[in-house]
């Protein structure tokens, strides 16, 4: 896709659709390139965007707005994706093309594909990048600059819908922009994201004592807790769609740890050592490739 | 002993037996205030801290550093602790205060103890804080500013040693200074910072697929495998002296992934929320009392 970096740049009109955290964060990150005109049933957050200039313009109604734009981002929870199509699967036209962008893939597709909608061009990605808060009111562009972001190869999209979606993933800050399966999404978000959220939280669930922590913790357990504020209607559509990775994910993760309990209950020095050798290379590996 | 802060100040002359990323830390924090004298094995080192004025003076000659100094912060792994008395436990004399602090109580307490050694006056306490590099090189006092400090509140110590291990912690800048026995210091920290290391190596160590991670992680992976790079030499003596503990916060953490896993498989959304509500309110009132 490099080549189309050369090619002239246009400025698009572009809608987005729910203008929440990460709806606020693309309209921010786009809107000094591009024109963004956002609908939402929240008019606060329409006003305050269109007063801080993250958006051009807003309309609360949603026949207008669809007949208005062509490029639209699908900035919803999966669960109100599905609403959303049920409502207005009758007003899509052939020559819109809808991004969207939450952080689960095959169930979410899986669940489009059965509403069998006239006219749909849709191209599912996620960016990789947010905040433990909520609301266009926190929007923060400076999250995407230098993040991963994943577009999901569907044998059904059309290359230029594709490079669209890409392209405005770079005009957003994105770095890494990675072309993969439903499939390979969900299971490494499984673990880089899900996991990791599920960890936090049961570290801060797994301790009962009364005892004022705040006096007894370093840097490990406020970064390790950081991602324990989650949103909790957001993460339940996640966390259910995507159970069968998950399950997996934790399973793995639950092995990893019976390791340390055995070598600590068996005082066995050595495979203790080579599994914090191990955990160092690999982080190694990581960081150099970053 | 908030009295004392009003009491007339002294410089005093410190000595610091061990001078790595701790050890050359306190002396970069008390070099300001105090006059701080270092013994290490390695003259590198030294002579680094002395040309960047991170100590005032070295000695590479422990009897000639007993001799001159009356506080002594000992900044050893805990196995060289011991090895440490071991070999100079007839040359300490009544005047001298030890302060030790390393990051487990219990188990080197009685070993110290065990030794029965002549004239031994020693306060244990746990600066928490650190940085995952070794070396005086990396030295940075500011990870004291407002960090927490736990020194152990044992029978024989005198009021007026844990004073002065008081008024050098406010001195190295940490905040919340507890006084708590060695049993509640090993207990919380196995669950504050030593499951959190084990969480983060684990969580490394758990995913082996062929596919380029850095792509796919956020700041959640990032901020929870920071810590992975672990020093390994030091953790396997944290690990292992305190292993009662330890495997015991790490089953009570074992058992909040199991509930995350058996309400995802039961399609328990309900309680799937509640854990994450709990999470939740959890995390904010321990941000509150922060």
């Amino acid at each position: 896709m490099i080549e189309l970096f050369s090619k002239k740049r246009y400025v698009m009109k572009i809608g987005i659709i729910g203008l929440g955290l990460i709806g606020g964060t693309i309209a921010k990150a786009l809107n000094k390139k591009h024109s963004i005109i956002a609908y939402d049933i929240d008019k606060n957050s329409l006003e305050y965007a269109k007063k801080e200039a993250i958006i051009e313009d807003y309309y609360l109604d949603i026949d207008t707005f669809l007949k208005q734009n062509s490029i639209i981002y699908l900035c919803l929870y999966p669960h109100q994706i599905i609403d959303f199509f049920k409502v207005n699967k009758n007003k899509i036209t052939p020559n819109q093309l809808f991004i969207e962008i939450s952080g689960i893939k095959k169930v979410l597709i899986e669940q489009v594909n059965s509403l069998n909608i006239p006219n749909l061009n849709i191209v599912y990605s996620h960016p990789i990048a947010g905040r433990e808060k909520s609301g266009v009111f926190y929007s923060d562009d400076q999250i995407f600059k230098g993040a991963n972001y994943a577009i999901i190869d569907q044998q059904k999209n059309n290359s230029e819908d594709l490079d669209t979606a890409f392209i405005l993933a770079k005009d957003m800050g994105f770095k890494n922009i990675s072309l993969v399966t439903a499939e390979e999404h969900d299971e490494v978000i499984a673990y880089t994201s899900q996991l990791t959220h599920i960890i936090s939280m049961s570290l801060v669930n797994s301790f009962d004592k009364n005892i004022n922590l705040t006096h007894f913790t370093g840097d490990s357990y406020r970064d390790l807790t950081r991602i324990a504020d989650i949103n909790i209607s957001l993460w339940t559509d996640l966390f259910t769609q995507n159970k069968e990775y998950l399950i997996k994910q934790i399973s793995s993760f639950q092995k990893q740890l019976e390791y340390f309990k055995e070598y600590l209950e068996d005082d066995d020095i050595e495979n203790l050592q080579n599994i914090m050798k191990n955990a160092f290379i690999k982080h190694q590996n990581y960081l150099k490739d970053r």
